[in-house]
């Protein structure tokens, strides 16, 4: 099989390329070779039928996530499929299924079949809830395992994967000598951690990255290059282990691209809003322009409760700076597992993030429907403005609640709004 | 009577000025000179009985206002009062009473009565709503009506007042040869408008703005420099006239500031995320480093219903970058009046936005907060997270829907906890 990669590199125009071009408005032969060099992904495992192609990367509309999933509290599938329909009716360009609770090949096959844009998973999930299921710690894990596991979720169609290739033992001796206050919140990352401590040996998604490669070449899966190092407490954000696990991506990002395999690397987390350009900048330079899939970022830890909002500022920024995806944040983050609202929320918050980017990066299309909203807000034309919104459901419900005695203004301004103060003065000077 | 810039231009240190420092835990002497040299103003009527002082500009905590206020669709004033308890117990540190229903100075007195925060104005609304009662239009304004209300507001014990001196001729000439999608969104801004173009006169309060400074030095009261050329679609930022406006409040500030009466800047409105840091380093320039207190800014158009989101993004970026104080926009901006509820949504997230920035801009103690509740995070302390976050009532209640059965996790992660994880790889290894 050949990969999205290599067809781009021998210039040929894949179908999947041509489709992602044409839903974007922008050139084929110029995605084809963005994907070439590494600067864009597309994300499309020929297994998961019926799926759109998720292209990621710079000069593209900026993506957006949701991560649905069961958790060991929470084993309920449908649970979870009501939470896809959620995730997709809000527009969500992905979903990451990170399903810890009940039968995860089961629960992976049903979101496959259910969800038409890309799927993701972390694998190391699967192995881990296999061994909790007999009572063994992570520790206890055999490599062997992990890797057919990757293979098993690519058999089934998974179109992109988190791998933490980067959680290295030299990337852990600098957590050790750069403490933090919250030392790794990524579930993945401390699974890594917790076996390469216990067996005194390398991660073995480094050391054998050649066959990670292999796989992922197989079944065409992009490798998002997770970041079990992202801070979980700003305070944590820019240090020594973040950047050393960084330095590992970019060059384990180079070998993939060698190889054929797609490449997104994974961002923070937990960044104070002055350091979140620094961190798309230098993912940027460090990992060769590969896309930078980032988790947020929040920008404050004291909202819980609000993290859609804290994210949506640190990703608004992120995507403005060059990040080109975007992971939604719930307003459950750190406090439970997100319901059906909660995806909803994450979506559209997410959304607006990587919409008002869009614009400040000059996404072709993407400053015209401000325009064309405005037109309509002007014109007091509701219908057409309620239409245009990013959730007309709730938009037209909060507006329905409170209606104007002045037909055609809002209860706000009622008769002193200023639109229709200016038409009248604008027609009574052009009367003199 | 000696007003705060007076005072502070004395070497004296006045009582509010003492207050304000000790609450902001800054030197007072370094306040008194900010408020001398008009990078900072102290917004406190010695006729509000009971409030605390207002402090606004640079190196301050960025503070955020509330608008409540009845319209003429719901005049009814014992909703008001509920939205100011919601402003005030949501963290507000200042609500502005933009009443234009009802009986406006019962109204403002029942606000100033319960208000212990600074309660900032808009006067020409008086007038506008005396005139729309006899059923005459803003065009038939008497400017020495509009004076004495001022001067009524300033009896009463307002803080601050909105005063749209910087809508003059010139500037409806540059929004004349540079038209915009949506002319002006200002009510206030859309008055005087209206008024000067049936009346072929220049604005008074440009024009008689020494008379305006005579009243606000009389009972100090600081005056907001409206923005009657805000853009009100991002598409139509920082053009003419908008820039035409800024200038001339420029000017006005300078004189201000001779005559010992405190100005504040008045910002967008509606901005694209790539010139909000412009529009406040200009700011910063053309008004000789004043308090800059921005609407938002919104970063999108597309999202009426989440505009406590937009303004978010916006606000944050906009206090990094230098932005003083923070005016907050609800979920209902753009629909209809806010209710109880879009008052406290507005407020959390304006609160947010302003934190996050403290935290960019290195305020005192802003990023400590953060570092506190991530430790207590570590700890899976979740008493003393909740009771630290920026809205404990609402996280609580959020986590309390679905507890896991992991008594020190969340129903997220459960057994997976990657704080429990690392604490059990970190204690594997130490007892080797």
């Amino acid at each position: 099989m050949t990969t999205q990669i290599e067809m781009a590199r021998d210039g040929v125009i894949s179908p999947e390329a041509e489709a992602a071009a044409s839903a974007e408005e922008v050139d084929a032969a110029w995605l084809r070779d963005q994907v070439a060099s590494g600067y864009a992904v597309l994300c499309r495992n020929s297994e998961h039928e019926g799926a759109a192609t998720l292209a990621v990367g710079a000069g593209l509309r900026t993506k957006v996530n949701a991560n649905i999933g069961s958790s060991q509290d929470s084993p309920d599938e449908d649970t979870e499929l009501r939470k896809l329909e959620a995730a997709l009716a809000a527009g969500a360009d992905a979903v990451m299924d990170l399903s810890t609770g009940g039968d995860l090949t089961r629960i992976r096959r049903k979101v496959l079949r259910h969800c038409p844009v890309a799927v993701g998973t972390v694998p190391i999930y699967q192995v881990a809830v296999e061994l909790a299921s007999s009572g063994k710690r992570i520790s206890k894990m055999d490599p062997e395992r992990l890797f057919e596991a990757i293979e098993e979720q690519g058999a089934q169609g998974v179109d992109f994967i988190t791998v933490h290739c980067g959680v290295t033992r030299t990337a852990i001796e600098s957590l050790e000598r750069d403490p933090r206050i919250l030392d790794v919140v990524s579930r993945g990352g401390a699974f890594l951690i917790e076996w390469i401590l216990a067996n005194g040996l390398e991660n073995p998604l480094y050391e054998r990255f050649d066959r990670l490669l292999e796989i992922a070449a197989h079944y065409d899966m992009v490798l998002s290059l997770g970041d079990g190092f992202r801070p979980g407490a700003i305070a944590d954000a820019s240090d020594r282990s973040q950047l050393q696990e960084l330095i590992t991506l970019g060059e384990l990002q180079a070998e993939a691209l060698s190889a054929g395999v797609g490449v997104m690397i994974e961002g923070p987390g937990h960044v104070p809003l002055h350091q979140v350009e620094a961190n798309v900048q230098i993912e940027k330079e460090l990992c060769h322009g590969a896309p930078f899939y980032v988790l947020g970022p929040i920008v404050t830890d004291i909202a819980p409760g609000y993290d859609h909002i804290t994210s949506a500022i640190g990703g608004a920024v992120a995507a403005a700076a060059g990040a080109d995806f975007l992971c939604y944040v719930t307003p459950a983050e750190h406090l439970r597992l997100p319901d059906v609202d909660d995806v909803r929320q994450g979506v559209i918050a997410a959304r607006i993030a990587a919409h008002a980017a869009d614009v400040a990066k000059g996404i072709p299309g993407a400053a015209e429907l401000d325009a064309e909203i405005s037109r309509r807000r002007k014109a007091l034309d509701w219908k057409g403005m309620l239409a245009m919104a990013i959730d007309s459901e709730t938009a037209t419900a909060k507006r329905g609640q409170m209606l104007s005695h002045a037909e055609d203004a809002c209860s706000m301004c009622g008769e002193f709004c200023s639109i229709r103060h200016m038409k009248a003065a604008l027609a009574g000077r052009d009367e003199e």
